[in-house]
């Protein structure tokens, strides 16, 4: 069987530069940034997430979307998170449902519910969002948007709310403590990634992406259950 | 005591219109809106929900705003969604907390779990969103921003999922039995938008816009506890 054809957004970026080099032989790999993709392991395309004709030509013959680009927590303002995520993300879900794409992977963040880490509550995916920023709020909009499309148009949607994306050299030299419970490796993060292209039974669904960590305060047990999956790392190792 | 001081945007509106009648005795009113307002019921302004500055100068001085502004269901396209109910939301939240205004009253919608209705699902305000439209979707944005005001700044924000709006004739002369489950009378509404704004120990909360109907489907117990919602209108006796 032919590898599937997969296009990642913001294979730039950081999480999309080792999604790329985790995912390359898995599949065949469409690359998509607004900046010059460097070394790419595939097709590579420069395109704005405001160009919804440029996204639709990016998503034309794609078997599944890996939505990364977008403003990264901290610093973004509400101008720039209204225009790259908001109106960028669904840029993105449009063009992929006028293209036919049945499965898209996108890049949700814990800080959807940041506002129950702060009062120390452990969290799971079934409660409701409460943001600790305007970037949590603008990757809320996108899961919300996600379970419409798929409602709607009987697209595949899997929201991965990312927790530390840290090599492990980071974990390492943290600063404090924190990411020993929110440290998603790059492997287990290509891991959720191609959990949630491949578990065609799954429409939808909301999954904190962390490794295996002992002292995790958001609940993985549905990516483990829905997904299949088995983390390689825990941050326990560097505490 | 003086009367409080309420802005309510959106004020030539249908639900506007209405509920500036049913609360100028109760309140000290300011009404908004892109048009002229029809024989004001106190000071009126205009003012597009793209004007930031204009929104702060109609946020001066006021105790609670009642945002009604915005694209009704049906018809509207994303492009107009993105302009009034999501950045025309954002502008209205952040004029309000930079002038200092303490409780938001913000009308969302019952399309924001307009999927749970069509697969005939009992549904509750704990439940996640699963909007039935990009209207839905723009209207769960402004919930989820709604609890980030809070949560951040200290606001309160009260989310009433508006039902079907209607006086009482649309219900006698109804084309199906759906408003008998759904109906929101002008008064019962009126009465949640004061309950909003005076039940000071709720800082924020997600309440179905109904009134007392025999056949509901959407959960209003918590009107009932938190905002102590006493409905006087029942669909039931058009059935």
């Amino acid at each position: 069987m032919a590898a599937k054809k997969v296009l990642i957004t913001g294979a730039a970026g950081s999480i999309g530069t080792q999604m790329r080099t985790l995912l390359k032989d898995r599949y065949d790999l469409r690359l998509l940034d607004r900046r010059p993709v460097p070394e790419p392991e595939g097709e590579a395309m420069i395109c704005d997430l405001a160009d919804l004709q440029g996204l639709e030509r990016a998503c034309a013959g794609i078997d599944a979307a890996v939505h990364l680009a977008g403003d990264p927590s901290g610093g973004a303002g509400w101008e720039a998170l209204l225009e790259d995520n908001v109106k960028g993300t669904y840029n993105l879900f449009e063009a992929a449902r006028r293209q036919g794409v049945k499965r898209i992977v996108f890049a949700s963040t814990n800080h959807v519910t940041g506002f129950y880490e702060m009062e120390k509550t452990y969290t799971t995916p079934e409660m409701l969002a409460r943001p600790d920023s305007l970037y949590g709020v603008s990757k809320a909009f996108g899961e919300d948007l996600g379970r419409f499309f798929v409602d709607e148009y009987g697209m595949a949607v899997i929201c991965l709310r990312i927790g530390s994306f840290q090599p492990e050299e980071a974990v390492k030299n943290r600063g404090g403590d924190r990411i020993l419970s929110t440290w998603l490796s790059p492997r287990d993060c290509a891991q959720l990634v191609w959990r949630g292209i491949e578990a065609e039974a799954v429409k939808y669904g909301i999954f904190y992406g962390i490794s295996g960590n002992e002292r995790a305060y958001w609940d993985t047990q549905n990516a483990r259950q829905l997904l299949g999956y088995a983390p390689e790392d825990d941050a326990e190792r560097f505490a």
